[in-house]
């Protein structure tokens, strides 16, 4: 079966088309831009690549155009959209009712729209793209795929915050962790890699991207998770602060300063102090000049001082979370690193795992040089590092399957 | 010589005279209400114990009354204020100005009143006390020691926040940490106590008490600690929450409930929710019930299930910070308690040792039922886990003497 796998955005749409016959990748694609001037799609299918510019309104237009590009006789790879089976959509938050994937029917869509205020960016945009598909796939299963649903196996003592309790019982307010459909890809592939049973096996994954998370997981269920209510929380991540004080927003709040580093002269809404937590902080805000980790790498290189600072934080906020996680279980036997900068940045991995041979974790510096699937701690390390390169996609089109097929999402 | 040291609130004093010949306590009190209907001042020396109920309108008459019970025939323990050498003061927030402690000039009290925005509860009543006893003991030397100085030497990447960098540069919006002195003491007196030299050691210090911080002491130089640019970040404590997603400050202010439950209806002020944050959360904002971590303990083992809960996370939150402070040192050597909870609560000790192993720590049950100074790891534990009962006032006392002695404070 031919399944398509949709990740929607406010102004974006990202497909996949996947033979899951083999798990091969028939052709990707973007829209950008939708309701706004410049709109585009890029599309590729194995070599060939095409980009067609026109207006595309709004997120039903640009799942027309996906499916008609997909049908295309030079850039398609299909012949008609009855050869997509199923539709997995990725959704950013399943709140606490969603512990996995699900058939989209009317009470899923509700639930998502419950989920509205715990992802006020996300869910919409989500929804729309679920929507939009329903419109012009009449008749073909769409899945949701909850990139919230892995973690839920947390305990109480890890995700529930310090507030008065009725904050979780009647607005659930608690950690809910995000990047769930990686982490639990990683976890997964990374025993299949080594041949061992996850069961018994205490694991923290890295995904460090644009965004970052780590988790920690044991016998296979995720135990612990960097990210919180939000994605904001954790890590420094590209542009976001990660943890701090809570009264680091009430500073800011009531003494906030103009771009240019000059006082606003009033306070300003906490709506806009997150605001600036999300989209101007972490390593752009230190940094002051990128929120990509390879120009951070870069100029520090070159002996820029605040990039140097930002990449220090980075990595001591990762070792950190690293010995916290290795402390909740009790020790830890796989380290892996995933996503744009775990899988790419040997120097940082290095860093990471430098000083951590006290909980039994040493870099074979050689081995280290890899971007792809790979052990890369040393052979006298009793905790196994490793790279597995994360797969969001398959793992959202393999629960599309299972959920289209049997009913049932498999535990792979 | 004869240190006062006095330990001023908004409406509080808190006063102790020490002899230094010995280091030995000569009487104690405290002066509760200042300023409000039914003040009153309790102090002790010795045995002998005294209340004294009357109108306090303020710090000067707080600190008047003070001398005279000092000096009182049946209560005091002086026969004169000039046998008082030095006045030693607790000041919360020294900012970064401020890496030791000072003897107070009009420079030492401006960068006071500069930190009043750090600490804005704080501050202004420490120098109120300062300079009521200034007021009333013309001459004699007053001392400020500073909560944050201890923590002054925190490289910068921990304590950078991911904010954007001009909010540290222009606005010192970074991680300060507080406690110190008790830090300083504990991390000093775990080595003399042990026999050994600070330097060469990696220490976790856990100073759980109404408030709690960890800290992480390497070569006797505080590396990291948990409380942040105020006292609200870091572990679950009695009122206050912690550290939790910096996008929960916005989600409740946007959606606040009243005490019982019940939505306020409108968007609430963000100092609002820092004031929440601050004193209805924590162990009493879980439990619901008291924010007393005896009460906690008492009310969890006969099944209450939010005090099980709020124990639970305090717990938790001990161990997460014992290995990420483990894994930023690049390993651990001395793990302390101290404080309320630190000093006599074992069993949360034991829960927090347990499964600590990986890195070389092991309880033993026997040596742990102590609430003394003690070694209480086994035997066989890589990493010494012991209890020191802080003393915050020798410290003040030592600084104090040192300055008005020497001009210099010891590194003791």
């Amino acid at each position: 079966m031919k399944i398509l796998v949709v990740n929607a955005g406010s102004s974006s749409l990202k497909y996949q088309l996947i033979d899951m016959d083999g798990e091969k990748e028939l052709a990707k694609g973007l829209v950008e831009r939708i309701g706004i001037e410049g709109s585009k799609l890029k599309h590729s299918a194995g070599d060939k690549k095409t980009e067609i510019a026109q207006e595309i309104p709004d997120h039903e237009a640009a799942a027309q155009l996906m499916l008609k590009i997909l049908q295309d006789p030079e850039f398609g790879v299909i012949k008609s959209t009855d050869e997509i089976g199923a539709v997995g959509h990725r959704v950013l938050h399943g709140g606490s009712a969603f512990t996995a994937s699900v058939i989209v029917n009317d009470a899923a869509k509700q639930a998502i729209r419950d989920c509205f205020p715990l992802g006020p960016l996300h869910n919409p945009a989500n929804l729309m793209g679920i929507e939009a598909c329903e419109k012009v796939m009449k008749g073909t299963p769409q899945v949701a795929v909850f990139d919230t649903a892995f973690h839920q196996t947390m305990p109480p003592k890890a995700y529930m915050y310090g507030v008065p309790k009725m904050y979780e019982e009647k607005l659930h307010v608690r950690r809910y962790g995000f990047h769930g459909t990686s982490h639990r890809y990683v976890s997964r592939r990374v025993c299949e890699f080594l041949g061992i049973s996850p069961i018994g096996k205490k694991i923290i994954i890295c995904h460090l991207g644009n965004g970052s998370s780590l988790s920690a997981v044991m016998d296979g269920k995720c135990q612990d998770t960097s990210m919180g209510l939000t994605p904001l929380e954790g890590l420094l991540m590209g542009t976001r602060c990660g943890s701090c004080d809570p009264a680091v927003v009430q500073f800011i709040a009531n003494n906030p300063l103009n771009d240019d580093g000059t006082p606003v002269g009033h306070s300003i809404s906490v709506d806009e102090v997150l605001t600036m937590m999300n989209k101007k902080s972490g390593l752009l805000g230190i940094s002051g000049k990128s929120s990509d980790c390879r120009d951070i790498d870069d100029l520090a290189s070159k002996g820029d001082p605040n990039a140097k600072l930002a990449q220090d934080m980075l990595i001591y906020g990762i070792k950190k979370y690293i010995g916290s996680y290795a402390a909740a279980m009790g020790g830890v036997d796989i380290i892996v690193f995933t996503a744009g900068i775990g899988e790419n940045n040997a120097d940082l991995r290095a860093q990471v795992i430098d000083g951590l041979e006290f909980m039994g974790a040493k870099i074979d510096t050689e081995k280290n040089k890899t971007r792809k699937e790979a052990v890369i701690s040393a052979d006298d390390s009793k905790v196994t590092v490793c790279v597995i390169p994360t797969n969001e996609e398959i793992m959202i089109a393999r629960d599309t399957l299972d959920l289209v097929t049997t009913g049932k999402v498999r535990d792979n």
